[in-house]
């Protein structure tokens, strides 16, 4: 059993990263802290965790915090997670950052899309890019993982098996999401006002967005060579959920199902990735709450073009659910401990 | 560890017993079955359980069922719950019945609402109703328990301790409920297509629905004389939730906080029922998927009336979770056990 | 043609307005304020009315505004509409006010409830309420109106006839009412917030909301003596729509056929009121986008009781339809010019 | 004023029609029918349009329909039109079809993708494509009109003049689209049950749906050569609206400034198309029950390619707004007669 805290527990990923370390056998939640609702019980910010859960958020004391942690959350906004990360690291806390500050291994690209300095380069460095599908034998060493961004998550588990194969050119990549509400965090603003986000659809941040360096800077490494994609992401109408549509030229055309085949083979060691039959394709309902991916195929003649499409949950295997297996990779536990029986339907 | 069936699990409510038990340390699922849709994988019916449960559906034989499970859970449709139940009852099988079959321990009732006979009326007086929170005693000898409708869940729960306490008028009893569509069930109607539901809401079955007799048979039993209930259903366009709101007279003031105190007490020993302090009042999106029943209370002078507001998940306190609880007094497991976690929020 | 302008048309309700005013033939829009939005084009905060509509939002000058306009809308909040209005009116302009501030004729009343002073007693005392149905002889005279509120135009057009017509228990009235999201405004807030609204469904307010003694006043004036309602806003997941589910005891017993015949002789010359038939009842989509109040009646013996529900949408009849509706009857035209065409299903 | 019919008037788009037939200076509807609903009041079928339409549903004759109307829209399900459609033209009476019998030239491409025999193909070859923008000369002519789909509406005026004007590499467009749930119909189904469909999102009928053989038969017109294209249409939980998110390799770049220019001249005379400005993209919400078509373009140097983004609302510019229009056109009516004041927000 580890004692765990979760910096920054007032948001959506804070509070499901609650709702599924409350119920992990290994673990113990020994603090919880928010700046802005320090002092205040969890069940005020999260009515759903009444009674389940008895803690008090309290302001953040890396110092103080490290005496209550083996293993800390970070779920704080970008830039101001490496700082507090390269405390806890330094007296032995593992880490796992939920923000962008330990996702890309040359900073200058974070400064670049970020507009912000990186101030521990070093450390970003030495951290783990956290999509455990990928990672999995350097996050059981890591002592701090950058757990990947939602769209991320999606458009990568999606595109791996045919960059990292060379199945595809590697120009013809692009990439459309569609997220649930829940994506833009909890903190109010006009554009995800009830009135105006429920039936709403739209692209934003077209091919300006921050997630476009980081599925870049993977494919890239799949690759072996520079991957430039076009991303665009969609708000929709819906509290959770990542549907992505996926498309690439094949340089030699496969069928459905040889693709099928392939990425079964690709992901046969992956509990959470669900590879779909003939004619089945994902739907976010599928996933939600759960830590699964699923990914449909389809190819054909006419374009020869694959299209990949696959579901997250953006809170779960798009954050919590993600940030809580690579926490049991890095421990040694049951990869899919505590992750098993989330899922709900409808 | 006992083995247990689910009896007609295509529905919702089938669906969600799977989930709830898959989690659960004490139980083995055996068996599932489905006339229509036997011989087909669960996943293909409930694709978010694939990789989780490996059952194939097949058709009911109560004979060959008995051999394999211990307690079996009947999620048919009612008229069809009663001649099964009491096949496995005669074989020494308990019985969690979530149709209407078994909960009227009067079946004249139940056949003047349902409009048909009731075959076993013994086995109808034999069973226990199964709202844990008021029968508990009585679950634990049970055989056969006659889960409770989601209506009358969250109605009774907010008004048995007003009702056990002789606090209110008994003809002054107003319950007026909304409901989330998957209350409807599976079958796909007019009704239910989503862009006639989707943004919409109305009354329906107004004084009419076959809650209401359930609803009165408890609240009479609490009250020791005749109850009679205006009772309004309401759809309402959100997957899972009822929001009970409840009106009576009062015959002797009381403020809400000595209404507070007074629940506190009559559930103190109810971990699933949560009485909410000042000011709050329930909020179905803090239940979902949950097992819970939150209490709001309201009074005030001007009109000398408690207004009392409870909201639960008609799939989980309202059916499927009720259910397990009740499985779980039944065999003495701990009343929470698979329980605890299920709740999700947003 | 008449001109008229718009004060406070950054808001749902002053959107609204343009929809309708711009599809109206006796009107001219000569102007829309904004004190925050000043400066910006009306297409810049309303994107929907691109091209239908060039107007640039301005500050609020009185003196300036009463030279453009022969009837101004003030869709301000309460207590900053009393000053504009009596401005407005001591000049000759005429005023619909969809505020709180001239809907009551004791502002006494008004000062307990709203929490405020009201500074123009004497012109709240001569405005009139434009429940225009109830109040249609008055407001073709009417210098001032004040437009009903969102729930009081639900709740009274429930009641009104059993009320006046001293069919039921004036101390037993109940009105359970449910409301879309747009209702509280455009202004941001947590519990606004899409993924905490979206499958979300609570009470709030529960006897304290400002609407009660509004719709006290209306049924204390038909009733010719006092009343005092029970009554419970619900925040319920879709953009537009209240329901409304009204109770009372039957003085004497009468059945859903004689209470439908008596509803439509009622309102035999309102256009925008319909009765419905045998066993049907309002559901806010087919009310969506227009000025209509549907009614849905039931009672029976075992109760006693007549249930009444209401559907409107909160935006229209609610607010500016209902101000346009007034404005025509102000003005002699037809009182359903620009407000026949204006629902949409689904 | 000429007298019109609608042929299928039980089906959202037949609904949709008399909405705006209704408010429409130049109209008169005649005739409503439908085979399975015949002798039903309409407002039983839609009972938002109680009050404002009195007509009762017939079962279709061909001939009596001919003597009441001068021009007849058909609602009907693609094959059942051909026919029917032959029998208006041959007397005299003008035709709007919305379903897929006479959108295409070559009724090889229609009968390989529908997997039917057209049978009247002299029928389909005279008929013109109504995408109003594109045809609208041939349409004041045309006796009859192919309404296009809704898909190829949204994705059509987004790529025109990108297409026509030769800047894209005609084999790399990409058509990545999302649909409210209406556009599937009022036939209840599993994937359309509020339950499955609410909070739900998926892609479907990748590559192979039926409205993508209707894109490429307008690109390639436009084109002057063969143009294939990736197309996948998304199942979004709304009631209306398509989101289309259109992919294009530039042959040689153009920023996003030069293009909105460019579109804005070809499309100076469409009162109906909207090109956005800088760093605006089209959301559904402000064109739900509107015939606009909102335009938002995107280029970057990075990937060298153009993203077009357009809003439509599937019934109204997908379906029956648009064919509104070209009976607008076919007649020598405004264009926009009857189509100005639909939108609604929220």
């Amino acid at each position: 059993m580890i004692r765990v805290a979760v910096v920054g527990s007032s948001g959506y990923a804070g509070g499901e990263l609650l709702r599924i370390l409350l119920g992990h056998k290994e673990v113990q939640v020994t603090a919880v802290t928010s700046e802005k609702s320090a002092g205040q019980h969890i069940a005020f910010l999260f009515p759903h965790l009444g009674r389940l859960c008895n803690l008090t958020l309290e302001k953040l004391d890396p110092t103080e915090l490290a005496n209550k942690a083996d293993l800390v959350f970070l779920a704080v906004p970008h830039k101001e997670a490496f700082t507090v990360a390269a405390k806890f690291v330094g007296v032995g806390v593992r880490v796992v950052d939920l923000s962008a500050d330990l996702r890309f291994r040359d900073t200058r690209l974070y400064e670049e899309w970020y507009e912000v300095e990186h101030e521990q380069p070093g450390l970003a460095h030495m951290a783990v890019y956290g999509l455990t599908e990928l990672y999995r034998d350097e996050i059981k060493r890591a002592r701090a993982v950058g757990n990947p961004g939602c769209y991320p998550t999606g458009a990568l588990l999606a595109l791996a098996p045919l960059v990292k194969e060379g199945l595809v050119e590697l120009d013809s990549i692009i990439v459309d999401s569609k997220s649930g509400v829940s994506g833009a965090g909890r903190t109010p603003g006009l554009t995800y006002h009830y009135p105006e986000a429920n039936e709403g659809m739209m692209a934003y941040k077209i091919g300006t967005h921050r997630h476009t360096p980081e599925i870049e800077q993977e494919l890239t490494n799949l690759a072996g060579s520079a991957v430039v994609v076009s991303f665009t992401p969609h708000l929709t109408p819906m509290n959770r959920g990542i549907l992505t549509t996926a498309y690439a030229k094949l340089k030699e055309y496969k069928g459905p199902e040889t693709l099928r085949k392939m990425y079964a083979k690709f992901y046969k060691d992956a509990f959470f990735v669900r590879v779909m039959g003939k004619g089945a394709y994902p739907n976010v309902n599928a996933v939600r709450g759960s830590n699964f991916c699923d990914i449909g195929l389809y190819s054909d003649l006419r374009t020869g073009r694959v299209v990949v499409t696959s579901a997250i949950d953006n809170l779960v295997k798009g954050a919590a659910g993600q940030a809580v297996q690579n926490m049991n990779v890095m421990c040694g536990f049951d990869e899919t401990e505590g992750l098993k029986h989330l899922g709900m339907f409808p």
